[in-house]
């Protein structure tokens, strides 16, 4: 149909590769571009105080005129969260399924991005031509609902991309993945097969959703109190296992958890919930006996500001956890979760709940395929290349070393890199160039200023604090007016160490005396280096700790207007030069710096 | 024997209940005090800066004169790490089995503490009498060889205190656990068993140690490269193993990393290594192909600074990985370090190494005991009282229930906490006295200096940074000399921010000027509450962070010695004001400060 080898094809992950998160990818020809989702991913322990981090969308502004369309393949925030983020730069059409584009509108809705987007919704097996691509939304399972494969077909071949995905033969709402629609494309030809390897290190195969539901039958049938589950807010099949268990029972819902209150209004809305008539407002929690009662509630990875840690902690407003209470965690820990997660979980422990969690009972399966479910997707698309996506490296290699044994060529496994280019052309595949792609952070409403000087001050300052030391003086005498002083915070209790803050002092004098023998009386930089260094030195001996030290010199010759006073040396208009002492010595750039730095 | 109801008996647990760590436990009667373990426990995410944790030793110090002893279940960290805190504050005989105290001796050298320590080696079955004490070292299996449970026969009864332990019908030194010892004691009569509920809420049994040495001749068998064992150095049986496998593949092994080395040095002398000619020296390894070497690591934590890490970040002096090279990680993550795990695999992944790790096959055991096997030591020991120790709540809690399902009544059961005074008197038992008790942070050379105020602020500063402004002033006149300046540090990189910077600095000068309308000229807290005020809602609407503000205000009447001027109120005296800026406007000292704060 569309093949024809002579144009070229470039595929680029900005996002997604090697990393869990802030999944996008580009495909684009020479005269067209589209993208596939577009994420956020949450940020690491040595990221302190950032919201989140996107993708570098610096090669999408460039080429926005070529862009045609946004297509998502779920509406999961690691593959939906950077919309807005997008839309500040250009506006594309989005093409996604009818839950998907609920979520999507909700998030722009909050962000204020309302008019002029395009949404597009698009219903499995149907195709949409966009330019040179053609994409079709195929049906998987995950743990969203309305979750697509896309067959992209492209003038050098048909590329699918799983998104995320796992083989569920009974999925809740009875629809299993399209196999079929897949197994018929192998038998087309697939150039190039995409697929999710967040489980690609699980032997097995991941169970059914419907697990779950068991499980949550065998707890319901037992208790006789009432019984509060903590879920991932945007898993509705899961709210809907635990609505029909609690229908069952004879139990209502209360919805709980602002995200959790939005996803569900959006499935409501769209029609994405059966017996929609248990779920009850949460002012009408007092009307029903605990034993009549179901809440269902965000907190399943112990966030602080969660519905179920403020339960926890006994700072919700509504809801206080009484003894007899039973508490699902129905989820597992996202890495770097566990330790919050364990305190909630000893937190509900102390107020007398029953807490069951995932190494108690089966109360959570995961949203993606393992190793089998690989290999099946894998032997009925027959791709000619393969390249595992969605993935931390050894994700990636473990997914290529399924893909060799299953006698994909090695050289025909790409596990690329964010910004890398794999191109088609000719028949002859590379992938040689970059472009622009990384982490973007996102800090309250800054997006991207805060980089990696900021954040290495950051994780310096949390380790052992800081020491300002303050002086005011006169270039034109030299006379030292007031001070030093020393101010710390973050490095020890200074009541109970008045001796070391004492001697600091002393230490800057001396110092601040050595450079006016050594260096000139206006030497700031010089100045500066040698208090650092010398407190450095005595604080280090004394304590073994290393806290950041920040020498302050006010020159009252620079407000003087004294013309003998050099302007750019001191006084209050070097905006520029303020961040000149940053790297604490090491940069070139701190020699150049005088005044307060 | 000892046995004498109306003497009375107080048990406090110093550390290690609520917590993994730290385990430290008194045991008193009205004359004589022993304790058992003296452990640190290391530092959660919220602690930034503290190198580990050790429990408050008040109480110790309180009641020397009656100390008799400390015991050693075994010679883990969290059971010996805070001897030498222990032994800055006093002098107590050290009763514990060979290897143990092998391990201790390490330690205390180290720390330079050599002289005048009475160290007691002890043999299973062996017994000593301590004032009203006679304790009796048991024979157990854990993670660490010569691990002990004690029978501490007191006044009172007789108690059982596990330490930690597993039970191994096939331990790799040939010794199982001592059941036998523990029934006859439970026919005798146990007034108290404390029991281990790390693994309490595992179902099932621990899988015997010897389980990892058939995984091991697995991978050996099929491996042709060099092969890489990352283990905890305590693990003197798994590193056993690894000998024996090596040997009969005809292998040498090189001990890797500081503890490793350590650790091995000790069990090498005190003869607990097997086939120890298989060893050879890191400076050896080029005289050996790389199929005939195995390298046994510390670093399967993924430490920053650990061997392993350092390998797979090219940072290692002697090692470097290459493809082919087999890397086995042979622990379980310790809660919270998943992520730095998961980076250093992801590292080794791409230098070509084939890692191995716990979700990939059984390279690992527990050396905790399981559900079952904390019934099988309740169901011998039969004891009146039960205490789980060594947990979290929630492990602690489901030991609890454990004990109750096996017919140990509910009100003999007791969850403590650190500090909680359990008391057996006349026949008696009640829990209502608390003694002191906490975390001891230790962060370089300071033991108890960072406390909750200093890392409050360290957490603060981590989130959002700190911007200081400095001004100089003459109180005298009310002239502002030099000033207001801004100096920001983990809060934004400046270039890109000159107008929030700019704005800043008009903010202050506005709240200063406002300061000398409505305060004093030397009102310093009140001009320090108006700038922190003004600059905090500017720079909180502008970027929705919340950075540190810290005014720095020089009065340079204070240094002229102006009779005018207070020489209370300003200039570089007041070491005991610098702190009172502390709170941020909350603490009422706040008020007090004045000059540079």
């Amino acid at each position: 149909m569309f093949i024809n080898k002579s144009k070229k094809l470039r595929i680029i992950p900005l996002g997604g590769i090697r990393e869990i998160g802030k999944n996008l990818t580009v495909f684009e020809t020479e005269t067209d571009m589209i993208i596939v989702d577009c994420g956020i991913a949450f940020p690491d322990a040595d990221m302190p105080g950032v919201d989140s981090v996107i993708p570098d969308m610096t090669y999408l502004v460039q080429n926005k005129h070529k862009l045609r369309g946004l297509f998502l393949t779920h509406g999961h925030e690691d593959h939906i969260g950077a919309i807005p983020f997008l839309f500040k730069e250009l506006n594309v059409p989005i093409y996604g399924t009818k839950f998907t584009l609920g979520l999507v509108e909700k998030k722009l809705d909050e962000e204020g991005i309302t008019a002029g987007v395009e949404m597009i919704e698009m219903h499995y097996g149907e195709m949409v031509i966009k330019g040179d691509f053609c994409i079709e939304f195929i049906r998987t399972n995950h743990s969203i609902v309305d979750a697509a494969a896309l067959a992209i077909i492209t003038p050098c071949g048909i590329i699918l991309h799983t998104g995320d995905f796992k083989v569920d033969y009974t999925p809740i709402n009875g629809q299993p993945i399209d196999l079929m629609r897949m197994a018929e494309l192998g038998e087309k030809g697939v150039l190039l097969l995409m697929s999710d390897s967040t489980n690609a290190e699980h032997r097995g195969f991941t169970m059914s959703e419907r697990t779950v539901g068991r499980t949550f039958e065998e707890i319901f049938a037992r208790t006789k109190c009432r019984i509060i589950v903590a879920t991932f807010s945007s898993n509705v099949s899961r709210v809907q296992q635990i609505i029909n268990t609690a229908v069952k029972f004879g139990r209502k819902c209360v919805i709980c958890g602002r995200s959790m209150v939005g996803v569900i209004d959006v499935a409501l809305e769209k029609g994405y919930i059966a017996d929609a008539d248990a779920i009850i407002d949460l002012e009408e929690i007092d009307k029903y006996p605990p034993e009549e009662l179901v809440i269902i509630t965000t907190g399943s990875q112990g966030e602080p500001m969660s519905a179920l840690t403020r339960m926890a902690v006994a700072t919700h407003r509504q809801i206080d956890i009484v003894p007899g209470d039973t508490v699902i965690i129905s989820a597992s820990p996202i890495p770097g979760n566990e330790k919050p997660i364990a305190r909630m979980i000893d937190e509900l422990c102390k107020r007398g709940a029953n807490v069951i969690h995932k190494s108690l009972a089966e109360v959570h399966v995961s949203g993606h395929a393992c190793e089998e479910e690989l290999k099946l997707i894998m032997t009925i698309v027959k791709p000619k290349y393969f390249c595992p996506v969605h993935g931390e490296y050894r994700q990636l290699m473990r997914h290529k070393n399924i893909a060799v044994e299953l006698g994909i060529p090695d050289e025909n496994c790409f596990i690329l890199e964010n910004g890398r280019v794999l191109e088609f052309e000719d028949g002859v595949v590379h992938c040689d160039e970059m472009v622009q792609a990384g982490n973007v952070l996102v800090d309250g409403l800054g997006v991207g200023d805060v980089g990696s000087i900021v954040l290495r001050d950051r994780r310096h300052l949390a380790e052992d604090g800081l020491i300002a030391v303050v002086m005011t003086v006169d270039s034109r005498t030299g006379a030292l007016l007031a001070g030093p002083d020393v101010v710390s915070r973050g490095f020890v209790y200074m009541r109970e160490s008045e001796d070391i803050i004492a001697r600091i002092r002393e230490t800057t004098k001396e110092a601040l005396d050595r450079s006016e023998i050594f260096g000139g009386r206006k030497d700031w930089a010089y100045k500066k280096t040698l208090i650092r260094d010398a407190i450095h030195e005595y604080v280090y001996e004394q304590t073994k700790r290393n806290p950041m030290i920040l020498p302050l010199i006010m020159d009252v010759a620079a407000n003087a207007g004294d013309p003998a006073s050099d302007p750019s040396a001191a006084g209050s208009d070097e905006v520029n030069d303020l961040y000149n002492g940053l790297s604490e010595g090491t940069d070139p750039e701190a020699a150049s710096g005088a005044g307060v730095v």
